[in-house]
C-alpha cells in the first residue's frame, strides 16, 4: 500500500503517485485527516470543487488479521462542515489494499454531475460513462454493476439521495455474499460522491498481490493471539448470536433508548424490537433469514444478519441496533417488520438510517405524521428518493428538518444526528458527541461498555473516559479493523504495536501508538478549527441540559468548561 | 433614557432597572452588543430560552436631531448564529426614547408561544393575552391593534412567519401615517420575537417627557448645522425625489444589479423597474401614491414612498431598492407592479424581502418555478405565510433553500442573504459582507458611495475602505439616526462628538467617537467568536471567486488573508 491514486472528476485526469514518507505513517482515518488538512481548504463548500472524497486503506488493510480490510471514506462533511471519516466493512477495503493503494482521492467536480463509474483495477483506473445508472436505487445499481462488470468485484455506490447531493446521503457497498448493503453512512459523504459525478466505484483486484509484511511471522503470531483472545471472550459469541441489536434491551434498561424523538429513554414496546426478538425471528422464520454472517473476510465475530419476513423472504440485510433505535423506538414504531421495511427503503434510497430516523422523529414531533405511523414513515423515506420538497428536507438531515419545521428538540451535535444512545443517562458518550471532531457519532467513542465500571448517570470522570475512548476509536479506524475487536487490545494493549511493527518494520511502543491516535484527533480538530467549526460549539443540544429524561429524570450536566479542556487531559499510560 | 425594562416572557415578571454607568455609555446597536456579550450565552439556541430580544434607543433617540429616533432591534440571529442588529425607522424608537427607556429586553421563552401583546407605557408595562392575533397578517394585526389600543401609539408586530419562527421572519412597524409597513428585517429577529410568544409590542408615550439634554443650546446648534449641511447637499433632493430606488440604474450600469440569482450584474429590463420609472408612475398614477414621505418624525430627507397601481390604489408602501433588486431583477421579473405585489405579500407575511427574494431566486435556479414567473413568486410568498413545507423552506432563508434544493450558487455570507449589490464588481461591499459581524448586510458598510473615488472592480484598498465604512455604520446605528445623514458627518466629523457631548455632557473628541464605533464592532466580534462564528468563515460565497460576473466578467479577488487582517488596519484620523 504505497500508492495514492488521484482522480480529477472534472477533467478525467488520473495520477498515480507514490506515498511520501509522511503519508506512509498514516492509514485509514488518520491518513484522511492528514490529507484533508494538507490539501483541502477547510472553509470550502463541501459539495463544491475544492472538497475531496478520500477512500483509504487502514494500516492493516492488506493483512489477514481478523476484521482488517475495513475501509475509511472521508472528506469535508456537508452536515458538520468539518472533516468526516465513515468506516465501512464489506469488500472494497480488501480490494483497495490488495491493489497496493493507500488511498483513492476524488478531486474537483464536474460542471454538471452525471452518473459515471470509476473503475479501479491492477494497472488501470478509468472513468466510464454510465447513464443507465441515473436515479437507480442501491439494489438496482448493484445488479446493473454486476451485469456490466461481473461478480468477483467490489463496489461502492450511491443511491438517488447521493445523486441529489442530499446532506444525509450515504455510500453503499456489499460484502462477499453480495446480499448485504453496508454503508459508509455518516456525515453525508454520499452527497460528496454525488457532487463528483461518480455514481459507483468498481474495484477489481484481479492479478494483484498484496505487499509482504516486514516480519510475516511476527504478524501471523500477533494476529493469532488477537484471534484467540476474541475467540475466548464471551462477548464474541453474544455478538455472533445477536449482532448489534443485542444492546437494545440493555439500552432500554439504562434508560437511553431514544424514544419518540428523544423524549424518553424507555420504549414500552422495546421487547418487540429487541435483539433477542430479532434473533428468534430469524431462526424461527428461516427462509432467506440468516444470522452470524460475514462482513469482512477473515472476521471471527460475524455479527451480521439477514432479516426475513414471515414468509422467510428477506426484508433487510442487515438489521442493526442504530437502525432499530432511530427508525423504531425513536419514531414510536414497535413493529420490527415495519422497522426492517423502513430500513430497507433507506438502504435503497441510499440515506443514513441514523440521520433519516432522527429527521423522521423530528418531523413526527412537528406533526407531519404521528409517532408510530410506520406507513407514513415509509412514505417519507420514499419521498427522499423521489426528491419531493419534503423528501429533500428530510434527506438533508435532522438539523435542516428541525429548522424547517421549527422544532426545538433536535438531537444533533455539529449538524449531525445523534445515534441511539441518549447522553443524559450515558454521559460518557455525551462528551464524545460534544467534543469529537466527528460530531454526534457513537463509533467515535462509545461509553456504553463503561456503564458497568463508571456510573453513566453522573458527570464525574466522563471527560477522561471519553478521551480514552476517542483515542481508541481513532486507532481502530486507522488500523482498518472493527471496533468489536477492542477487547483484545484492552486485554493486551501491546498487541497493537506488535501488529504495526510486524507489518511495517516499525519499532513503536504502545505509548507511541497512543500518540498517533491523539495526533489523528489533533489533525481533525485543526481542520475543523480552520473550517470554522470551533470548540465553542462543542456541546449537546440545549434541551438535553434542561429537559429531564424519563425514566431516570436525568439531564446532561457535564460542565461545558470541563469538556472544552478535554484535550488537556492526560491519557492513562499503557491502557487501551 | 436611563432605564432598562426587562420582561420575562415565560413568567410574566417585569423589572425596571436603572442603567449602570457602563450601560449608559452605549446606545442602539452598541448597547445591544454590550448587553448580548454580557448577558447571553453565545452558543445558545437563537430560538430557545437563553436568547434575548433587545429593542434599544440610539444615543440621540430623545432629541429632535434630524432622523434621530430610529430604533435598534437585536439578539442572536437564527440565520447567522451571531449577534444581530436590525435598524428601523417609524414611530417605536421615538416612543421608547421619550419613555426614558434605553432598552427593552425580552427574556426567556414560554413553553408554548401563544400570541400576546407587550404593552409599554409611562408607568406601566404588561403582557396581555391576544388570541385574536393568532396567524394574522401584518396589516390585519395593525388594524386589530389600533382598534384595541387606539391610534396615537406605536407598534412592533410579527406576521405569520414570525409566529412560525421562520428564520427569515422580520419585525414590522409603522410610521406616523400608519400607512407604511417598515421592517427590522434582517437576521430573522421576527423569529426570535415569535419564540418569545410576543406577537406585538405596543408603545404609548402619553404623559412622558423626554430627558433634557445636558447642553440644550449646544445640541440645537449642532442639530441645526447638521440639518443645513443635508439641506444643501444635492443628494438630499435626489433621495427625496426618488428614494432608495434611485440607485437601481446606477447599480445596473456598474454591473452589480443581482439578476437571475446573481448570474449576471445587468438586467436587460432594468429601466422598467428603475427609480426614475417608480417616481414617474407614482406621480403619473396619482391616487394613493405618494413620494417624499416621512419615516421618522423630524427627518428632512423624506425618501419614502407609497406605490400605487394603475388605478391609483396602493400596491405597497414603501417600495425600496433592495426589494426591487431581490424580488425583481434577481428573480428575472421586470414588471414593477408585480414586484410591488410580491413585496406587499412579503410585508403581509412578515418576511425579510432580501432573504425571501434571494431564496426565491435560488428556488428558481433549482427549477421550482422559472425565472420571471411573477405569479409563481407570489404563490411562493403566500406559501411562506401558509407554512407549507415549501413555504417553510423558503421562509428559513436562502441558505436552507440552497441546501434543500442542492443549489451551489447561494448568495449568502454567514447564513444571511446578500443584498442587491454583487460584490464581484463592488469589491468594497464584498469585504463588508465577508468580515462584518452582521453577515451579508449592506447597511453594515456599503462601498457604493465610494465607486467614484476608488475603482470597485479592483481589489486594492477595499479592506481599508470597508473598515472605515463599518465603523461609520456602527456609529450611525448607535446614534439611532439614518445612514442617509452621513454626508453631514463626512463634511464635518466633529459634529458627531458635538452632538453627543451636548446631549450627555461628555467631552469626547471625534477620535474618541471613532474608538466607540470600533469597540462596538469588537464586542460583536467577541460575541460571534464565542458563539462559534469565527473569522475563518469570513468570505464571500465560493462561486463568486470562480464564476466571472457579466457584463464586466469580474470575480471577487480580495485576498482572504488580507480580509482576515482587516481589524489590524489603522483607521484614518479625523475622517468619518
Amino acid at each position: 500500500m504505497r500508492n495514492i491514486v488521484r482522480v480529477n472528476t472534472r477533467t478525467g485526469e488520473i495520477r498515480v503517485t507514490p506515498c511520501s514518507e509522511d503519508e506512509l505513517r498514516w492509514g485509514g482515518r488518520s491518513l484522511i485527516a492528514h490529507l484533508m488538512l494538507r490539501e483541502v481548504r477547510p472553509t470550502c463548500d463541501a459539495l463544491g470543487r475544492e472538497n475531496k472524497l478520500i477512500v483509504a486503506s487502514g494500516w492493516l488493510g492488506d493483512t489477514v488479521v481478523t476484521t482488517a480490510g475495513r475501509c475509511s471514506v472521508g472528506g469535508k462533511s456537508p452536515l458538520t462542515g468539518g472533516v468526516k471519516e465513515a468506516n465501512v466493512g464489506g469488500e472494497p477495503g480488501k480490494h483497495l489494499a490488495r491493489l497496493g493503494l493507500r488511498a483513492l482521492v476524488l478531486e474537483d467536480a464536474p460542471e454538471k454531475p452525471e452518473p459515471r463509474v470509476l473503475w479501479v483495477g491492477k494497472d488501470k483506473c478509468e472513468i466510464l460513462s454510465a447513464p443507465e445508472l441515473r436515479g437507480a436505487e442501491v439494489k438496482e445499481t448493484f445488479d446493473l454493476l454486476r451485469r456490466r462488470f461481473g461478480e468477483a468485484i467490489a463496489f461502492f455506490c450511491i443511491g438517488p439521495a447521493g445523486e441529489m447531493c442530499l446532506g444525509a446521503a450515504a455510500i453503499a457497498t456489499t460484502d462477499r455474499t453480495g446480499a448485504q448493503a453496508r454503508f459508509a453512512a455518516r456525515g453525508g459523504l454520499g452527497a460528496v460522491m454525488g457532487s463528483k459525478g461518480i455514481k459507483a466505484i468498481v474495484f477489481d483486484d484481479s492479478g494483484a498481490h498484496p505487499e509482504r509484511a516486514q516480519d510475516p511471522e511476527g504478524l501471523t503470531e500477533a494476529g493469532r493471539e488477537l484471534w484467540q483472545i476474541l475467540h475466548d471472550d464471551p462477548k464474541t459469541q453474544n455478538r455472533h448470536d445477536f449482532g448489534t441489536p443485542a444492546v437494545l434491551s440493555i439500552c432500554d434498561s439504562l434508560g437511553i433508548l431514544p424514544t419518540r424523538n428523544f423524549q424518553t429513554g424507555h420504549f414500552e414496546e422495546f421487547e418487540a424490537i429487541s435483539g433477542e426478538r430479532v434473533a428468534d425471528l430469524i431462526v424461527g422464520r428461516g427462509g432467506e433469514g440468516e444470522r452470524g454472517l460475514l462482513c469482512v473476510r477473515g472476521c471471527n465475530i460475524q455479527c451480521s444478519n439477514v432479516f426475513p419476513d414471515s414468509q422467510g423472504k428477506t426484508l433487510v440485510a442487515s438489521l442493526q441496533y442504530e437502525n432499530i433505535g432511530l427508525l423504531g423506538s425513536n419514531c414510536g414504531i414497535g413493529d420490527v417488520d415495519e422497522v426492517a421495511r423502513i430500513n430497507h427503503l433507506c438502504n435503497q434510497v441510499g440515506v443514513d438510517t441514523i440521520e433519516a430516523g432522527a429527521a423522521i422523529g423530528v418531523a413526527m414531533e412537528a406533526g407531519v405524521i404521528p409517532f408510530g405511523d410506520a406507513k407514513g414513515a415509509k412514505d417519507l423515506v420514499q419521498q427522499i428518493g423521489q426528491g419531493t420538497t419534503l423528501g429533500r428536507v428530510l434527506g438533508n438531515g435532522v438539523v435542516i428538518t428541525g429548522r424547517v419545521f421549527g422544532v426545538r428538540r433536535v438531537p444533533a451535535v455539529k449538524g449531525q444526528a445523534m445515534p441511539a444512545y441518549d447522553p443524559r443517562s450515558l454521559k460518557g458518550i455525551g462528551v464524545t458527541y460534544a467534543t469529537s471532531p466527528m460530531g454526534a457519532d457513537h463509533t467515535a467513542g462509545n461509553a456504553l461498555e463503561m456503564a458497568k465500571t463508571l456510573d453513566q448517570k453522573k458527570p464525574d470522570g466522563q471527560v477522561a473516559i471519553s478521551l480514552r475512548l476517542q483515542v481508541r476509536a481513532a486507532l481502530l479506524d486507522s488500523l482498518g479493523v472493527c471496533l468489536f475487536i477492542r477487547p483484545a487490545f484492552v486485554k493486551n494493549p501491546a498487541l497493537m504495536a506488535r501488529l504495526l511493527n510486524a507489518r511495517y518494520g516499525w519499532s513503536l511502543t504502545y505509548g507511541d501508538v497512543q500518540q498517533m491516535g491523539l495526533k489523528c484527533l489533533e489533525m481533525e480538530r485543526d481542520f475543523n478549527r480552520l473550517a470554522g467549526v470551533p470548540d465553542e460549539r462543542c456541546d449537546v443540544p440545549e434541551f438535553m441540559r434542561t429537559e429531564a429524561l424519563p425514566p431516570f429524570n436525568t439531564v446532561f450536566d457535564v460542565p461545558r468548561e470541563e469538556m472544552k479542556r478535554i484535550w488537556d487531559v492526560k491519557l492513562p499510560e499503557g491502557v487501551f
